[in-house]
């Protein structure tokens, strides 16, 4: 095993796949001199800004682990990532984070004013199910299922009940249970999504789909506790952005509610759950073990 | 044909219709003590704001229209009715047309805060997705095709589109050809693709399909252009609502554009065209005609 995994050159990967997902983004959005342009040119703006790709790649990831390829679970990659952008545009507005900036660019609201930004993140979402339903579909795995999916990670039980919950809690009490509860629709809703969604589009079997639930949940909830950690330990240079941002918005974190010590042995248990979960796929997930390495073993 | 016409109680139909969707959408919407809480309040706050249901009744109808039946379509009627009503709430919003009260009640973001209002808008875009996906398919109406009618519709080339171009043209002198261009993506696109997937909910053929269309799309456009003159003609007590408001807004209207007798030639055109397209329908159409007479024939 240890020498497969050598060989895995996740950079390539990475790259690979981000210029792929890119091409099918640019390929499914209408260009930015459609009618109206503004809206095209808003859309465009966060969904080309940057972003790190890691819900397409896992959704692609995922596919390659259940014997699939990357061609059928595109749409759903870029779905995902669709929806992942209009949530950030739509938290960053002044009626919610009040983000001026992301990745080092204006936030949308910056650039296009805040009607725009509501727009653009609605277009977007309803972009994210017109792109997914045109993917492939199997008997087990419908359109039906699939929209189901999506629509069940994006909707008020999950992402947006993350948000929400996140919204209400600042400033106030914290309990550890309601910081799970956030951290896991914020993050582990959609990152489960993205896998389970990348196994149907390889018409995976029903115990590689259970597989595929339990690493997506724990390495969404580790990756969540992970950064909480390094807002608490690591210096703004180390991070890129701004430390102790948590902290100064009054915003409950693993380290602040259970304490460092804790926190980091909570993430090494999601972590070894999240690994373990990928044995049924005996080495196909590769790549899956590489992002969730690269989104676990950081220090930034 | 006079004597069918006279014997079809549309007063009748529209409580019955309006109560089996209210029953419907109360069972597909999360309950209001379901976590969190907040989200769900104000998503059932704007949904059960006092709304005359218009475009499931049009879903209802077009379904019979074609032979159809109810239960077949309500998921579709309840799904355009989640999508009116999001974008209803994001429409109100401060960075948009920034109103207090709908309906004689105060806005979603007057009660709930802008930063809910948004959230609550997204979850019922989002919702209307998982509701759709539930309707009955068929081999010509798949779920595939059902999810795309809904988003391209609802999406940055039609419905959001005409909010777009609206939030743009405030103020700036508008063109004929921009204004039929507003009208089509915030009316007519929804109206038509309400009635189109009414028909698609009872298997329709692909004559029937376009004659829905027809339909649709001249009652959405005659609807908006009789809006317009009302706002000009009608006082506010007569409109139940601040008559000359668009004037006011400096939004361009048909009267302000064309001038009052083309506009009304315009209405009559588009009304006329609306009731042709329903002979298709050789009688089977009661209650879609009675709909478009009670959207164009009124003076309020």
């Amino acid at each position: 095993m240890a020498v497969v995994r050598k060989s895995f050159d996740l950079k390539n990967y990475i790259e690979k796949s981000t210029h792929a997902v890119n091409d099918a983004l640019d390929f499914f959005l209408p260009n930015e001199n459609v009618k109206p342009t503004t809206i095209h040119k808003a859309m465009r703006y966060s969904l080309f800004a940057g972003g790190k790709r890691m819900r397409p790649a896992l959704v692609l990831a995922a596919a390659e682990a259940c014997g699939g390829s990357w061609k059928p679970a595109m749409p759903l990659a870029c779905a995902v990532e669709c929806i992942h952008t209009y949530s950030l545009i739509h938290d960053d507005l002044p009626a919610m984070d009040n983000d001026d900036y992301r990745r080092g660019k204006l936030t949308n609201h910056k650039v296009f004013g805040e009607g725009i930004a509501v727009l653009a993140g609605d277009a977007l979402l309803t972009q994210a199910f017109e792109i997914a339903a045109q993917c492939k579909s199997w008997p087990r795995y419908s359109h039906q299922k699939i929209i189901l999916e999506i629509a069940q990670a994006s909707g008020s039980l999950q992402l947006i009940a993350g948000q929400v919950a996140d919204l209400e809690g600042e400033g106030k009490k914290t309990s550890e249970a309601q910081l799970k509860y956030i951290h896991e629709r914020k993050t582990s809703a959609l990152l489960c999504c993205s896998v389970r969604l990348g196994g149907m589009s390889a018409n995976c079997t029903a115990a590689q789909l259970k597989a595929l639930t339990d690493f997506g949940y724990n390495v969404g909830l580790a990756f969540q506790v992970i950064d909480d950690i390094l807002d608490v330990t690591q210096t703004s240079e180390q991070l890129g952005k701004t430390a102790g941002k948590d902290t100064a918005a009054q915003k409950a974190t693993y380290p602040s509610i259970v304490g460092l010590p804790k926190s980091r042995k909570i993430a090494e248990q999601l972590t070894n759950k999240a690994f373990a979960a990928l044995k049924v796929f005996k080495g196909k997930a590769q790549a899956l073990e590489g992002l969730a390495e690269y989104l676990l073993k950081r220090d930034k």
